[in-house]
């Protein structure tokens, strides 16, 4: 690790890396209909009102309300039955005074009416009167032109992720495409000489490729698209130019190289050659995911993760998603990963830096509990056995059983 | 509301449904590299012991442990440089009683070298001659052939929805093909004469269709492939036509109609018609999305869902995605949508039902605040504002401001 370097905890690590970024967002405009969890590019506003006429919410009578003043089941109001409003289409003549027309829920109000009531609240009499059993108000069991959206309103704020409800609340208001950031496309660079392909069997020394998987999903999970670019040697030579390569067609790329002094070096270097400022983050004030390596190259991102698959996939998690979330301009982007759990043992740590450790989370008692998933921290299948991960902070020696925990899902 | 069905809560409803579907799950064999996000159809085992062979953790000196007991500082072992171990090959020479090789993290271990000492513990001596400065355990520093997992372990059970780590875990071991459970194609049918494409100007009484795409959205969400099969009028004959080719071709279907009693009932007959057994919950004991139907039909799940776009997300949310969780054979499947926050203000409910109410999460002084997105319950913009939504239960009279609620994410 080189000494001019101070070793950053992840969060100001990552902060120091999105400032040297450039803050503009690459746009594209796809149908709504395509465009479930990606991040609006615009805020949007709403060009007509929702719903565009006054709508009834229930099954009932659309009346004036000023005719069912004073009217109980004891003292029924008496209306005459001026017709039934048709679904999809409107009721033209407008509604007199002592009338009532049949109405079904969603269907538009007449002009002249202005409350719906309820089916229930009324007794039909001979064939042309209803018994009206319950004075309603103005606007009652009715829903006004704009009362879910007025014409103009904000609809969404740009820097949201679209859920399923609002693409649904933009097909409500014709919006048929939307201008959404550009998913970003991650290079994903394995190097190692003992680094084969998974489809190959490993001789003795070699282990199988393990990182370009799990950072292809971290990235698409993450909003982006993965362009894996295989596996290169501990070469200088060749690494940096399939990394310069990789660079030029994408938004960022991620090199995992091992961790090795004399790798770590071999990757710094090769990140430095990239292009300026260079490397900004030398070593991270964590476990696992220390010899971490943060980068801006010629405006893009470059990140050297450790060569450890549970390292790696920790830094991931903590710099890779976040920086992910930033270039498509994501606000608020952590939310829906977290759950608090009841930590289930004791758990020490060194002072000085952020421990992450795997835990399984089990439901016992109604309460959910967080159980450290134990092993060294170099075995990927402590994370598979886990279900997310807490963080020991950095000045901390350590958590106690019982105490709420927040934990990362992944 | 048919008389003949009592209104079950959103929970025993499900159940009900759940019982009454063939177990099986329709499965087929993908490449791991595709297969984030897909249910595992089997339990996987290791076909090779993870690591193959033992590893170093570090940088340093593999030696032969015996050879370090009792050093220190103060009285260091001195061992003669045998040579250095290279990445991704075999050192084959063994290494005998005195002697240590140079090794990288992740090396291979020479035969006879059972533990590594870190290059921080050691000091050269002239050219031929190492320091240790520390004695080391047997296996210290090291990770055994199958510590990671064993020949033979369980990798991943039946049921487990693949992560980044679990593609990454199979590739480690060589599995590049896994059987995955089938993505269930659901067909929606949304009806109502009312309805009319997004992409067209709604005339005067007409509305444009949601539920087909927040519904598309929650199917995707939960693994499913969206088949939308458009918009259908309130007609028994067409829409029992359309539903029987839809529910053909699929392995669901959703039918999205209005909630006016006359619509209600031509659902239901519809789905009567559709197959045996038929018709299993006419009505749920929640608001919104009381007026839902679910049904089996000739061996595959019918839902009618209400037309009004909030009861038909919350009961999509409820029952739609655990029933595609169920079509895939997903064990767990709610664990990461839920979270902890409390609540920002009382909420009154009527007892006799659950209420689902859409909250906004909002961190305020280190604490995690639901707050109630207030409004009509059939305005598809308060499900946008919010975040997710908290369940009053049953027979509660309400909640109380500063209470833990439970919010499940949507």
């Amino acid at each position: 690790m080189s000494e001019m370097f101070t070793l950053l905890p992840a969060a100001e690590a990552l902060e120091v890396l999105l400032r040297a970024l450039p803050g503009e967002v690459r746009t594209e405009t796809v149908p709504s209909a395509d465009a479930l969890g990606r991040v609006l590019a615009a805020t949007l506003t709403a060009p007509s009102a929702l719903p565009s006429f006054p709508r009834s919410t229930m099954d009932g009578y659309a009346v004036r309300s000023s005719d069912t003043f004073g009217a109980s089941e004891a003292l029924p109001a008496y209306l005459a039955l001026a017709g039934e409003v048709p679904m999809g289409r409107p009721e033209t003549t407008p509604i007199e005074t002592g009338q009532a027309i049949l109405i079904h829920t969603g269907g538009m109000l007449p002009p002249g009416a202005d409350a719906v009531v309820m089916l229930e609240q009324t007794q039909p009499v001979a064939g042309e009167t209803v018994e009206i059993l319950r004075a309603v108000a103005p606007g009652e069991n009715t829903v006004a032109v704009g009362e879910d959206m007025r014409a103009g309103g904000t609809l969404l704020e740009v820097g949201h992720r679209l859920r399923p409800q609002d693409v649904g609340g933009l097909m409500a208001l014709g919006i048929t495409m939307v201008p959404v950031a550009t998913r970003p496309r991650v290079a994903i660079l394995s190097s190692g000489d003992e680094v084969v392909a998974p489809e190959l069997i490993p001789g003795p020394g070699q282990v199988r490729d393990v990182n370009t998987y799990t950072l292809a999903g971290v990235i698409t999970q993450a909003g982006g698209v993965p362009v894996p670019k295989g596996i290169a040697p501990d070469d200088l030579q060749v690494l940096l130019a399939t990394a310069e390569t990789a660079l030029v067609s994408t938004d960022a790329l991620v090199l995992s190289a091992g961790s090795s002094v004399s790798i770590r070096d071999l990757t710094a270097k090769v990140i430095a050659a990239l292009g300026s400022p260079g490397v900004l983050v030398h070593g991270l004030a964590i476990k696992p995911g220390k010899p971490t390596i943060l980068a801006v190259c010629g405006g893009k991102p470059v990140i050297g993760l450790p060569g450890n698959p549970v390292g790696a996939m920790v830094v991931a998690g903590l710099i890779l998603a976040p920086l992910l979330a930033r270039l498509q301009g994501e606000r608020r982007p952590t939310l829906r990963t977290r759950v608090t759990a009841t930590l289930a043992r004791n758990l020490a740590s060194a002072p000085g830096r952020e421990d992450y450790v795997p835990v399984r989370l089990a439901e016992r008692d109604g309460r959910l509990w967080a159980e450290p998933v134990l092993g060294k921290s170099n075995l990927i299948y402590t994370l598979i056995k886990a279900d997310g991960e807490l963080c020991i902070p950095l000045d901390s020696g350590g958590l106690h059983e019982g105490e709420p925990v927040e934990v990362r899902l992944f």
